[in-house]
């Protein structure tokens, strides 16, 4: 009646702080990168290497750490790879951008969205709009324009593909004389890829939809692969979409922090 | 005197417990795709959802564990992620082909190494010999023919790069007669890489070096990149260099083991 309270508060407080040591142990491994001596690890999180010893036994014994015969270090294991790798075919672009877009939507006011590459063009998978939207004919499921968008001259600055390419390339055989004038004479896709890779965003005045300026920037993931874009777009005039501007440093902003969730390092 | 030192073999064992049940949960989500409710993970590791529960509270604080606000599943986070690609990196190829080198030279007594594509060609990283090695000319740092060594076929059949073709094709161009008529007439280098593809290795006779035969396979890692080749060469007549051989095999299979090492599913 006595003692048995306090013993197995005592006792889950001592397995929660084992998990924790064995996470610390782990996560230690991977700053050091991947790879490394009991003594530095022990020193990383400030434990005597016996104890550090004990969990990274464990850890071995899971197969998530294993130690190198010859040089004695130990190293993040086959089990670890695997559990990243689980991590992240479930690293979700779209799920992670809907804090973003949320926080544009409330603190910019803007009709915001995530799109990436389909096989049709780029194409919108995920929409927010505000209180009081601007009226635009885009939706989930929209195809977007690679070469007269914001969303598609991210792509096409990002994107390393023939697929990409040629479909900027039959658009521009089908541009009117104003929207080639708005393209580089000599290099029109090169320049806009530079451009846009230089400001890190792209920006568009009117030229997708009439009366629309829109601003994206590349969310990349883990592999530094650009795998989405984050668009801000609103009414011409009453949103300033220059490369400076606060609604491109919002969105450039938000593409970073998805990136980063995504393992962009 | 008499408790002390039971009580704290339990509280080590406990501990011991504690660290591998977080690997359990922590893994479990991992075979569940990275993703899951918190009943289908407690009958995984066939625990109470009460006790997997807090372990999952403890991976979360350590961001290895993160849940889904609207659907209350549970997904493997960033710092999994990040800890996967930690293990990525250090994942060498070489490193984990070791044990396979070994077993080939002491079970079939033949010379064996790892190559990668360097930058002049397929390049030898890791050499071993058996006891009465067949003396050949090539050692760590040898650099081999794209077109005429098992192992540069095997490159050329599984990498996908121009700088691989273009190699092959300058090859190609310098060829004898007598190598000439070793190759598809009309498709020469694609009749190659396909004829690799299908058997899953490629195999020499008296090409590349005279007198000697050889078997290559390749290495692929987690992202089902090619990323090294397994060799194993001897004198033509002493070794059976057809693809269904015993030789063969065996370096098929322990290509497929280290692949396996490096996370390839």
């Amino acid at each position: 009646m006595t003692a048995t309270e306090p013993t197995r508060t005592r006792e889950r407080r001592q397995r929660v702080q084992a998990a924790e040591t064995s996470m610390a142990v782990l996560k230690a491994l991977g700053h050091l990168g991947g790879r490394a001596g009991l003594s530095l690890i022990a020193t990383q999180i400030d434990e005597s290497p016996a104890k550090v010893h004990r969990y990274l036994v464990s850890l071995m014994e899971g197969g998530l750490v294993g130690q190198d015969a010859t040089t004695q270090q130990y190293f993040l294991g086959l089990e670890t790879l695997l559990l990243g790798l689980a991590a992240m075919r479930q690293a979700d672009p779209i799920r992670l951008a809907e804090a973003s877009l949320i926080r544009l939507r409330e603190e910019l006011e803007v009709t915001c969205f995530v799109a990436v590459m389909g096989n049709k063009g780029p194409t919108i998978v995920r929409f927010e709009e505000p209180g009081l939207p601007v009226t635009v004919n885009v939706r989930v499921g929209s195809v977007l324009s690679m070469l007269w968008s914001a969303t598609g001259q991210v792509l096409l600055a990002t994107l390393d593909e023939n697929a990409v390419r040629a479909l900027a390339q039959t658009e521009l055989e089908a541009a009117t004389p104003e929207q080639r004038a708005l393209l580089d004479a000599r290099d029109p896709i090169g320049a806009l890829q530079q451009s846009v890779l230089a400001a890190g965003c792209a920006v568009v005045r009117d030229t997708n939809l009439r009366g629309i300026s829109a601003v994206s920037a590349p969310i990349y993931n883990y592999a530094d692969r650009p795998c989405a874009v984050l668009t801000a777009l609103g009414a011409t005039g009453g949103f300033d979409p220059s490369p400076d501007g606060r609604v491109a440093q919002a969105v450039r902003r938000e593409a970073q922090a998805i990136s980063r969730l995504l393992g962009k390092t």
